[in-house]
This record gives structure tokens, sequence and C-alpha cells, in this order.
């Protein structure tokens, strides 16, 4: 049994109101993993990168007991480079330069070893990749999760309707969710969207926090309220990690288990916007992670 | 013992992508006083209207058991009238006309019999008839909250700073703060506008629900998600009535108080929006608030 992550493995270079990186390592399948390889320890990646990814960068993620046995390495190839620039609300940013590089033609390789896969989570990609992975998966997975954006429902909408087809739980943001269904209350996006595949839907709405809706039920997770936010960048991608990442955990999936699932995930999450890149996402515990979640009870709990 | 409320009591004309309305009640007491006068029972009105109002507008809040002997009616005046139109989104609108009428020199009166007042809601209204109510007050109340908005930090700020140091709880939206504190961070504006006088800060997010600040915690409360929002008008005074309103019906005032205080406030908001005006907020009753409180429960409820 295991949980497979596909997504980027990439190099970012991100400038915010705090400051200013060089190219450090990034991707979708790298957030998602960190965050969820504290929360399950069968954590297994697809992806690609090229030869100047560097194998210290790979050790980063090998450093917390990820299998990247499905990761391909692409000599005298360069890995996919984004580079983006935030506004002083932190809300929305700026594209600067995005290279796709080896993800040009990225043809997803699933190991043998990850047939096991029981959780399967669809990172943020194209969904043609998306689709070619549940393709070669030869056994359906017990759950799995897609994370997509707004970018594929502008260039590949057909591509992206056929994986909602397949998944169980789509997670996106309140703009986006607005953007798929063509409505603006997010109620009666939720409604639009559940008859589009998935059973469950996940509207993140970063400072907001999210809602989960499915089951006929809605359950609203609060963000913890945080005096500076560094750095957006992947924080979806650790939310999506954290929240496959304690159902894997847990092993059961119902509408509870999912509530608390979106609250791990928003821990994560928000562990990962306290400083640049992944930085923050590699020096966790589960000492800190279980006084972050203590902190989501405080902080939504009353009894009346 | 008793709640007194001071604010506008007057005609509101709306458009939202709804409908439209002619001449109907509104204003920031009568909203207040109607979603307080479901939890307590001597609820006290302080205002002031014009010939024009009607003895059958009066009875819209007489019927509910509100104290109008603070509320005078000037013969051969208008009442204070304001037109708006909501756009799309509902979370920005445009203010058609304004007409002040009796409020231009409204001097409050404090009957006698409201010297028993122990909770003072400062509905949104001029700084400086603020400040006069609380001269009037013999005994300082054993809470005040005040409820205001941009406007008045616009024009007058210092009056508005002047009533911030004598009272315990703001309320106020996430863009009034971010505008009195000139912090961007919610996390930093607490602290900064809690530094102006208030021990307790309420910070309305509209659909993304409401934080609370002071005694050094934050309690984060929900929205209910709402399919349609057919008529925000009002939401905010309902809100600061259903919060001060339980407070005086429980009679503690302490921090696990204020988040149930904070929730039912948010339940009022949540039926107010419902339809145009104060026509929701006429036809409650103890069952569907108690439920509502329990579609609030359901919705943030989880057990790690």
């Amino acid at each position: 049994m295991s949980l497979v992550i596909i997504g980027t493995i990439a190099y970012d270079a991100i400038e915010t109101p705090f400051g200013k990186t060089d190219k450090i390592v990034g991707g979708a399948a790298t957030f998602a993993g960190l965050a969820a390889a504290y929360l399950y320890d069968r954590v297994k990646l697809i992806g690609v990168v090229g030869e100047d990814f560097g194998e210290d960068n790979l050790g980063i993620l090998r450093s917390k007991g990820i299998d990247l046995h499905g990761v391909q390495v692409k000599q005298g190839e360069k890995s996919f480079f984004w580079s983006g620039k935030y506004h002083n609300d932190m809300n929305s940013r700026d594209t600067l330069v995005t290279e796709l590089n080896v993800l040009a033609d990225f043809d997803p390789v699933v190991p043998d070893s990850y047939q096991d896969c029981e959780y399967l989570l669809l990172g943020n990609l194209t969904p043609q990749v998306q689709l070619t992975t549940l393709d070669r998966l030869q056994r359906k997975p017990r759950l799995v999760v897609l994370d997509t954006m707004n970018f594929w429902m502008d260039i590949a909408l057909d591509d992206l309707l056929r994986v909602l087809k397949r998944v169980d739980v789509l997670t996106i943001n309140d703009a986006e969710a607005r953007q798929l269904s063509g409505e603006y209350s997010l109620v009666k996006a939720a409604e639009k969207i559940l008859e589009l595949g998935p059973r469950y839907l996940i509207i993140k709405k970063g400072e907001h926090g999210a809602l989960l809706f499915g089951d006929d039920r809605v359950f609203a997770a609060p963000a913890l309220p945080l005096a500076e936010v560094y750095d957006p960048t992947g924080a979806g991608d650790a939310f999506a990690g954290g929240f496959v990442g304690y159902l894997a955990r847990v092993g059961t999936v119902n509408f509870n288990n999912m509530k608390n699932a979106v609250i791990f995930g928003s821990a994560l999450a928000s562990f990962c916007v306290e400083k640049f890149g992944t930085e923050r996402l590699r020096e966790l515990d589960n000492e800190l992670i279980n006084q972050r979640i203590s902190r989501f009870t405080e902080l939504s709990k009353f009894e009346i």
C-alpha cells in the first residue's frame, strides 16, 4: 500500500515584498511530497527533472523517506523553471518566466513497485499527463485527489473535464471554482462541479481558509491568522499533500476523516508560507505539526 | 438592567441583482434591535425619525418588545434616507443617495428609564453622537460595543479615536481594519487597533466569516455558505445586535461567551441577507435561530 504523488519537480525563483531568491527547489510534487511524508511513510513520487537538478536536491526528498523510483532524470536537459513576483497583498502574482524544459514532453513512468498505489494525488500538471498516469495504474486507487489550476481551465479544459470524471476529490481555489462552474456563489459552484465527477470538492480560500463540499454536507476550515506570509508558493500543494497524507495514514475515507484531513492540509500550508520555498517544510517534526493542529482546534472551537 | 442600542432608524431604497425596492425600513439601530430582541427581552433604542416614518413602521420594532422611549419623532421633518446599488459580487456597492434630514442635527436623548443600561451598542453613526450618548449615561455600562465604518474614518477620525478609547469591543470589516491600522495583515492590524482602546476586536469578513481578537487569543467563526445573498444591507448591524444580545442574555463577559456571541451574530446576519431589508429578521423565532446555530456547529466542528 502506498501514496503516489505526481507533479512538477522544479526550480523556482521567487520575489515577494520580503525578499528575492535565486533558483530554489520547488514544484507541486516537491511541496506535496514533503507535506505528505510527515504524515505517512510510504510516499512515492512520479516526476521528471533535468541534469541540472542535482543529487543534493533530490536528497531533500530522499531524506524524508520519499521513494523517487518514478522520478526520471533527463541527461543533457534542464529542469522546469518558474519565476514569479508576488504583489503586496500576496494574493496575486505575476509570472515572470516559464521554461517548460523537461516538462515539454514528459511521459510519466509508473514503476512496478508503485502498482500498490491506494492513494493517488494528481498534483498540478498538464491534465493529459494526469490522464496517462491514471491509465498506467493497473488497479484503480482507493482515493484519487486532483489538484489543478486556472491555467489548465484556460488551455486544456476538455482534458481537464476528462480527468475530473475519474477522480474522487478536487482541490481548487475560489477564483478557479468560479471559473470552472461559471457561478459566483461558491455553494452553486460546488453543486455544478460535483456534477462533473468528483464526490468531494475542496475550495481553498487562502487566508480565509477552505470549504469542503460532499455527501450533502459542508465543512468550513479556518486558516491560521498569520502576522506575515513570506512566500505563498507551494501552499496549495502542501495543502493537497497534507490532506491526502492524513487520509492515507488513517486509511478510511469518510466525511469526518476528510474534515480532519482538511485541517492537516491547512496546517501544512500554514507552515509552508512562513519561509521561502520548501525551507520551512523541510524542518518540521511531529511535535511541531501536532502543536499547529492544536492551534487550529483552539482557533475554531466553540460550545453552545 | 437593559441593552441600549443607538443608531440610525431610516428609510432605504436598495437595488441588488435580485431586484429593487421602494423606500423600506432600514437603519443600523433597526437591524441591530431586531436581531438583539430575539435573544434578550430588554432592548431599548435611541434614535430619531421624521414625521414620514409612520406608526406602522415603529410598530415593527414595538411588536418585538423593543422599548422606543429614546426614539424622537421630529414633526415636519423627514427621516434619514439612504439609497444604494450592489454590484454583482455583492461585496461592493455604490451609494446613490444620502439625505441626512433629521440626522443632520441629531441630539440623542437618553431617557431616565435607560439609565439601567448594562450593555450598550453604539451602532453605526456619527462618532460625535456616540460620544454624547456615552456622556449622557450616568453609569459606565458593563460592556460597550462600537460598530462603525470607513466613512467615519475618512471624515471624523479624531472623534472616532476618542470613542475607541471608551469602548470594550469594536466591530469593523476587514477593509476597515486595514484602513484604521495601516496594516495589511489582519493579525498586525488587530494588534494596532487593540492599542487604540478596545479590549476585543471583531473583524467581519462577509462570506468568509469573522475573526475575534482579544485576551491574546483568536477565534475564527465561519460564515454560512449561502446559495444566494439577496441583500447584504444591515448584515453588519444584525451581527452586532446578535452579538451583544447574546452577551446580555448570558450576562457574563469572557472570551468563551464572546466566541458564542460571534456565532449568534453570524447566525442573525446569515438570516438578514436572505431577503430584502428587514423582511427576514422580522419573521424569525427561537426554533429557527437554534436550528441555524446547529448548522454553524455542524459547519465548523471537527475532532482530531
